[in-house]
Parts: C-alpha cells; structure tokens; sequence
C-alpha cells in the first residue's frame, strides 16, 4: 500500500474508513495532496476528481443524499473551501451528512503573506454542526531542536522523550476531534469542517502506517419512543375531527405502506403531500397550491384544522404556509428524528422520532376514528379541480405549464427525478406524479446554485435512472456541474428556457418595464446547445407542442451519451398562463 | 423619482449615494427588490445585472480595483450571499474595498422552515472589516397593534408616540451602522458585510423618499507622518551596504518618478519587483526567480540584505520567501497605509504611509549612500540570465515557455494585463513587460475561482484596454464569468490550454501515474471554443509558433465583439522546459 508519510493524513484516511466514509470527492491542490494521496492509493475509497468546489460539494450532496450516508469532499488551502459554502448551507438545512476536508497551512503561515492561505479554523460559522481544527503534526526536526548549545545524551533523550510525549498529545486530540466530527455528521445528519494542517514536503509517501488509531465504537442512532408523549398526543388527535397532515421533504419508502393505508382509511383526516414528499395514496391532497388558492374565507375556516401533524423537512408551498399562520391550528406536532421548524407560529410538540417509527407505535393505539366528513368533502374539492385542470390543458397554448404536464407525464416508471429552483419545484407540484419515481429538490435553501449538481451526484449512485427537470437561470447558474467525468448515460437533463428568470413576472410588482426585464427577470438569449457539444450531451430542442411530443418520444432511448432537451418556452405569456390557472379552477 | 416604499431601503441606497458608491453590481432575487428599485431608478448608479453571485462579486471587485473605491454588491437571501465569499476573501487580503447589502428575512422568519433562508448575520466571520445587522422596520400595522380590547383615543395616542419613538431608534442606529460600514471600506480599504431585514411587501414604491438621514462628515484617509520613525529608519538605513526592496502587489503610478531615479541612483540598494508591483527603471531586478533560483549557499550569502524594506501586497515569488526566510535581513521595514505581513519573519517595523507619502518623506533626508558594488554585481547577474533566456528561447519547442514569451511581447502598450492563478502569473513574472503595461492578479488568496470576473470588472471601467491571460483550469472554473452583458469589445482572452493544471507536474512529486494526471492535474480535453460561440466571443486558436505569430498579428485589431485566443500546449514537455530553464541560465 501507498500512505501519505504525514500522519495526520494517515490518521484522517483511516477514520474515514473506519466510519465508512467511502466517496471522496478531491478537487485539485496541492495542500492537500497528502489526502489525494491516501484517498486515492486505497481502494476501498471511491474517488471522484471535480475541478470547481462549487459543484464538487453540490455533487458530493447528491451521492450523500441518495446513499443517506456521509460523504466528503476535499480540498485545498485558501479560497477553496468558500466555495463549499453554498452546498453546506443546503446540506446543514437539508440535514445531509456532508463531511468537509479542508487542507490548511500550519498556523504559523497564516496572515503573513503565504498564498492560498485564509482564516479557515470555524470557517463555516453556524452551518456546519461540527467543527474539527486538528493539530499539526510535529516534525521529526522538532525532537532535536534545542536552544543551540553542545546537547549532552541525556538532555537529547529527554528532548526526544519529550516530543514523543507531545506529538502522542496530538495524535490522541486529532483522532478525537475526528471521531466526534464524522460520529456527528452521521448521528445528527448534517454538514461538518473537520480543517486539517500540513506542513512541506506535502508528497512524500511510505509503504507503511506509522499510526495506529485507537479503536471507537461506532454509534448508530436509533429512536427512543416515549410512551407516554405518544399517548398524550394520542388524547389529543383522536377526538379531533378536523386533522391534517401535511409532509415536507421525505426521502422515498421511509413510511411503511400499511401505515399510510390506516391513514388514508380515517375520514376525519386529510393528508398533504407535496412531489418532495415521496409518499402516495390515491386519498391524499398532492397539490396544495391547486386546492387552496382559489378558496374564500368561509372556505379557508372550513379547511381549517384542528391538529396539525407535520412529517419531514421544509415545504416548498407558501400559500399552506400562509393558511396555517392564519388559520392556526389548536394543536401542532412535527415529528422528525432531525429538527422541528416553527413555520407556522404554533408549533406544541416536538417528537423525535422517525416517522415510520412514530406511525407504528402510534397508530396501532388508535381505538376510534372520529366521525367526520372532512376528508369527504375536500376529496369532491380535489375532483373538481383536477377536471378542471384538464379542461384547462385543452384551452391554453405551449407554454411552461403545457410544458411540465408533458414532460412529467412522460417520465421513465420506476426512476428519480431531481428537480430545480424555483420555477421548476413549484411547477411540478401541480401535476400528478406516478408513484413509482423518487422526487428530490435543495430545499434546504432554495438556492438556484447547485441543482444540477446535486442531480448529477444523485443519477452517480441512484439506483434508479434520473431526470432532471431545471428552469434556465439555475441551469446556467451551475453550468460547471457538467464539467464532470462520471454522469451516467441515462442521465437526462430537461431545461425549460423561458430566456429568464420567469417566477419573477409571477411575483407580484411592476412588470411593464425594461427595468424589470433586466434586473428581475435578467432576460438572455442563451441555450445550453453549446454548452452541451462541450460536455458531451446528446442535444434535443423544442419549441411548440408537436416538437415536444415528438422527442418526448425517443429521449429515455438508450444513448451513449447523457442527453439534454432544451424546451422553449415564450416568457411573456408563461406567467398570465399560470395566474389564470388559478382562477380557472376556481 | 421611484424609490422602494420601505424606509431601510430607502436608507441604505441614499447613505450609498452620499458615500459616492457609485457602481452597484445586482442579482436577481425578490428580497433585494426593494434595494433593486432603489439603486436602478437613480441615475447616480450605474448598476449592472449578474445572475452567477460569485462572478458578480468577483466583476465588483475588479471595478473597485480600477477605481480604487467601494463599489456594492447586491443580493437576496439564503445562499446567493455564500457565493460572494471567495470574492470577499480575495478583498480582505488584497484590501479591496467590496461593500456587500445582503437581503435578509426578518429575524423572526430564519430557522422557521422558510425558504431562501440561511444564519447571515456575521456570516463572512473574520473575513470582512465590518459586519452591520440592520434592523427591520416597523410596520405601520405595529403602531395600533393592542391587547385586543377596544383602545382608548388616549392610549391609541401613547402606543402611536411608542412606536414612532421605537422607528426613531430604529432609523437612527441602521443610519449609524451603514455609515460606520462605508466609511470603513473607504478609509480601511476592505470588504464589509451590511445585512439587510425586509418584510413584505417587497415591491411597492413611492414616488417621495420618507426619510432624511442625518448629515455625516465623510472622512478621508490621510497618511500621518511620524518625524521620529523615519529617522529612525534613516539611521539604519544610511549605513547599510546591502539593502534590498521588495515590492508587493502595488497598484501602478502610485510612486513618483523622481523618487524612482533616486533610488535607482544608489548602488547600494538593489530593487526587486514583480510584474504585479508596476514599478520599472532600467536599474531594477524584475524576474526574481531568473535571478535567484540558480544561486548556490555563497551566491546566496552575498545576496543577504543587511536591510530589507518592502512595499505593497503579497509577494509572488516563493523563492524569495525561502531566501530571505533563510538569509535574513538584520532589519525588516514594511511601508504600507494597511497591513503589514511579517512574511519572513523578522519583521522589524511597520510604517503607516503610502509609499510614496514615505519616500517623499524619506529620501529628501538621506545625505549619502553606502560605498557598495552590491547592485553593480546583481546587475551582471541579471545580464547573463537574460542572454541565457534568450539563447534558451531559440533552442526550445512550442511550450507554455514561449507562449509566454509570445503573447507578453505582443500586449499593446499602454494596456493592462490581468492574470489568472497560478501558472499563468508564475511565467509573466519570467519575462520584461512595457513599463507602459498595468498589471494585475487576484494575489490575496491565489485561487483560480474569479480571475476572469474580475477581469471583466476591470475592462469595464478601465481607461486602457484590458487582455486577460489564464491558465485552462482557471478560465473553465470561472467561465460565468462571460455570462454579462457589460464586455467591452476591446477585452482580450488568451487561454493557454495545457489540458489541464499543468502547475502541478512543475511541484515536487510523482508525476507517472494515471492517478497524478487524475486526480492532481485533472487532464481533460476541453476547449474555450463553445463557450466563446456561447457568449458572444470571436474565437481563434494556435497549435504552433507559426499559427500563434499569426494570430497574434491580428488579435489586437478592431473587432465587433471580444476576442479569445486559445493556446493548445503539450502537457507533458511544459514542466520539462521550465524546470531545465532554471537549470540552464546558471
């Protein structure tokens, strides 16, 4: 085998392999050579090289989102990291395992004039839920160092003494400090910044560990139950007739099919789902905005909930945050092993468990369901809107909304859909998906930086085949994310180029002026056609409805390459299109 | 006039206009909204729309470069402000005064599960001079909020006298602390952070502004000499045989002619400069790593100043960092308004003056020079190397080497130069350029992530016309950089495309393996020719000596649009030649 021959490279490689750190994303440097060098001379590593930060840290989320497991990204001293900045943001509000591995100069470097040198130590401020500053490792120099007087034998064996006894300080502290670090991201599924110091010779290998890290447990986490939070919820929910649950971000197959059955069979209940859920029942309310938009209040105090229950991460529609704030539940409980966000100013209950978990231990103490028609009632709702929809198909043109009923209808059974912000994500929440495809957004922040990344990510390690759908400014924004040598050939990229940042003409405010054209809506005329000649993606395009259909046709076909469909869409109408939606369906 | 509704945005757009911040770079967001109607229905600003937040941080800082005032960034929430950091670190350590209006929630809207929503107060750490949080305004709704039962007129009257007292308070401290920040970038020349709450609605103007912000004395920076210390230095100055100058990253024309000649006139002086420093005379050491890099243990002893003063930013040249590491001077003085780094450390003294407030000081008093041969025998030195260099140019193939040699002979004069990191700026320092020519790099961290926005920043505010010179893996990494409207025709990219980060194969190391070409060079067969067609550039390319001396003829004539010109090197002989260069000058 090849090491690294500093130790602390040896010592961070090795943890990571005890904790089952197995993709390393490298981008290049040469501070951290002495990882690159442990990484990638280890075969139980699976490494990846990406060139921007950016994209590698988006990416690294991907894989870690899928896998559910940590995955690390490593890079060089300097302004490097930074760009990691944006992916931890996601990753810390995404509770996504995100292991940074920051090569640093030793401490004495920085702030005198070395380049690629910042101040890195907590860099990451309150995003990361770990932050490791390890120590450098002495140098053999160090142990005869001494004041330059003629040494006696006896003072030098002292001095060596010493220096052992200190570098095993530094040893014991690192190998804490890591153990913490990767035990956290894996526990409390976030984003650490474990910094790491080397000093020159940086390439130097051995054939031999010279560390040997002492053994720890490896904890796993599990959910502790706490009958008796359980019951006094269950006093609460069973007499109600008026409950809601509405799920955020999910990850797929996470609730067991029995338990949403049981769900679905309470009549005082109704469920909520967004495409992000990841959770089906031909009962439930995918949708939200298509429901409750067009109510009045008569309607809004007759939707309004008793209890609330909140499954999962953050919810992509504002109107049921909205709604909630002002119509208030008596009773809200989230139940998530992660964090409980207040997002509508009422929240009573934090249980931490795991859905699923909490499901089964909670249901199964249901004795009654409480006589309501209030799931009746808003399934008539439901029906109505969704002939109206169809009948709404009919009367418009192309557009973007013709456009996401296309293209979703046609997407592969059976696959995962990695979605952009924001257009994109809020545009797929109004139409049907099948059951059978996996859904993914960065919700975490919404960002418009890193979603083809972390689709990229994601289709590297997805079982599944992936797609993803992305508006044109998020497609541009994180072009470098093609930049990348392991996108499968059945990864699918569709860009909805509306020549701008479309929601904007959405949002309310001034429109007519070319001040809004340029500022909001940032128009352009570019396409991803050359983009995609550079990265090797097959490219289609469409610009109406007949063109569509047509490459809808062939573009899940097996390729040799990834392939990109780059729709067309016109910007002026795309946002009276959807406005009016919401009165038609009225 | 049109100005946002809100009285905070309001504020901060007038305080930037009494600041004279002149230049305000946008990216689309609705949070900002409000700053956007604000800075972009007031003809003072010359605003400009990047979508890609770390290019358009990186364009602001090219523009502040030129100008040498605060130009302003502005953004939404979430993580569009994480993407500025690696621009904000290269202002911090270049002091370049970058001032950041980030968008923010209220307080009450952050970690409540709201989108676009990220801990931004203090988010850039240690990395920006000042961080204000701006207070949210009032709404008028607050002024007759009340318990709930019917008010009094008298108490209606009390609780709206509260509240204008409280907006009062309010107004007052987010007018002090936009102040306090601008006046900082200014007079300390750096970024600083200013975060900004709104609350819906976002988009509403008024046509009269409701607020009226207190008068404040804008402060200039003005250099303060200290009599004592000068002559002080002037005592261990006027004695030493062997004194050296070492000029940092300065910007040009920053030094008067006459203070020039003078030193030049003094043979005991020998004076050191990067292309970065923008400082020449015929008697001056440009090429210090020519000059050095052959020396043997005497050569170096017989270079080993007695005093060593230093101007300016960071040094480029690792090799006079080792030098004067190991051969130190007696006596280290840094000359410089901001920091001083203790890059060798001996540092001795810091002297707060412009360099030529120091030198205007300072000579003037110097009564005699030092009888000494050491410039007359550096002198010969630099002589032989330059024929060496030449004879060495006829000798080698088509190379990074005489691409180098090539393009920098061919710059117009009277023009300035940007440089990416780090390859491309390690040759520049290899070859003389017109005196005529400004040359900058993003020194402060040394990354390869904005080089090309800054560029761009600069060519669009620059008198003479701009050519920027980058390494392949620098120019892929920051290729949104061409995403932007603002391009003069006249700007100039030459891509020295060596498939790869070719630095590395010069650094210590094995270099035979496929996992080297991987994972540390990152070889890859790309090439700027879709992105040119993409974004509007004429696009030419050179192979060989022939097809570079041709093209080179005419890139410079005018054109319709920007022009690039890719240079295709061979990967696997560039190391060779510049490693046996150094062999071959002893």
């Amino acid at each position: 085998m090849t090491y690294s021959k500093i130790p602390l490279s040896q010592t961070v490689v090795t943890l990571c392999k005890t904790h089952n750190v197995k993709h390393i994303i490298i981008s290049p440097g040469s501070r951290n050579a002495p990882l690159t060098i442990g990484f990638t001379h280890d075969d139980f590593f699976k490494c990846y090289s990406i060139v921007d930060e950016r994209c590698a840290a988006f990416f690294a989320m991907g894989i870690a989102q899928q896998l559910q497991e940590p995955v690390a990204v490593v890079c060089t001293s300097g302004s490097a990291l930074l760009n990691y900045y944006p992916a931890i943001a996601e990753a810390f509000y995404s509770h996504i395992p995100l292991v940074v591995l920051s090569a640093d100069r030793p401490e004495h470097r920085i702030d005198i004039g070395d380049g690629q040198t910042i101040r890195q130590k907590n860099v990451f401020g309150k995003h990361v839920i770990y932050s490791a500053n390890l120590k450098l490792d002495l140098k053999e120099s160090d142990s005869t160092m001494g004041t330059g007087e003629m040494p006696t034998l006896k003072s030098l064996e002292q001095r060596l003494e010493r220096f052992l006894g200190v570098q095993k300080d530094i040893q014991t502290y690192n190998e804490s400090e890591i153990h913490d670090a990767l035990t956290e991201a894996k526990l409390n599924s976030g984003p650490v910044h474990i910094n790491i110091p080397f000093d020159e010779p940086l390439y130097d290998t051995v054939a031999e560990l010279s560390i040997n890290p002492k053994p720890f447990k490896i904890q796993n986490r599990e959910d502790r139950v706490d009958a008796f939070e359980i019951k006094s919820f269950l006093d609460i929910w069973q007499n109600a007739e008026r409950k809601m649950i509405l799920v955020g971000v999910l990850q797929p197959n996470t609730i067991e099919a029995k338990w949403i059955q049981e769900i679905a069979d309470d009549d005082s209940v109704i469920v909520f789902t967004e495409t992000t859920s990841n959770i089906h029942h031909p009962d439930f309310f995918p949708g939200i905005d298509k429901l409750i938009s067009p109510l009045n209040e008569e309607e809004f105090k007759a939707l309004q909930p008793e209890v609330l229950l909140t499954f999962g991460g953050l919810i992509v529609s504002k109107r049921i945050k909205a709604f909630l704030r002002s119509y208030k539940p008596k009773y809200h409980c989230h139940v998530d092993l992660n964090k409980a966000n207040d997002t509508f100013f009422c929240l009573d209950k934090h249980i931490k468990l795991r859905p699923n978990t909490f499901l089964a231990e909670f249901l199964p103490q249901v004795t009654h369901h409480a006589k309501s028609d209030y799931k009746t009632n808003w399934l008539t709702v439901r029906q109505k809107r969704r002939k109206k929809q169809d009948e709404y198909l009919k009367e418009i043109p192309f557009s973007d909304f013709t456009v996401f009923n296309s293209v979703l209808k046609k997407l592969p059974k059976n696959s995962v859909l990695q979605v952009g912000n924001s257009s994109a994500i809020r545009y797929t929440q109004l139409f049907q998906l099948s059951k059978s495809i996996d859904v993914f957004c960065n919700r975490g922040t919404s960002g418009i930086d890193g979603s083809t990344s972390t689709a990229i990510g994601s289709a590297v390690v997805a079982k599944q085949r992936t797609t993803f759908i992305t508006g044109d400014l998020s497609f541009f924004y994180d072009s470098n994310a093609l930049w990348n040598n392991y996108i499968p050939n059945t990864f699918r990229i569709v860009v909805v180029n509306n020549e701008g940042g479309g929601i904007f003409r959405i949002l309310p405010g001034q429109k007519d002026t070319g001040n809004f054209d340029y500022f909001f809506e940032t128009k352009h005329k570019l396409t991803a056609k050359q983009l995609s000649e550079m990265y090797g993606f097959d490219y289609v395009m469409a610009k109406d409805q007949q063109q569509l259909d047509e490459q809808l046709e062939s573009f899940y076909s097996v390729s040799n390459r990834p392939r990109l469909l780059e729709i067309f869409t016109p910007s002026r109408t795309n946002d009276k299109i959807l406005i009016d939606f919401f009165k038609y369906i009225k």
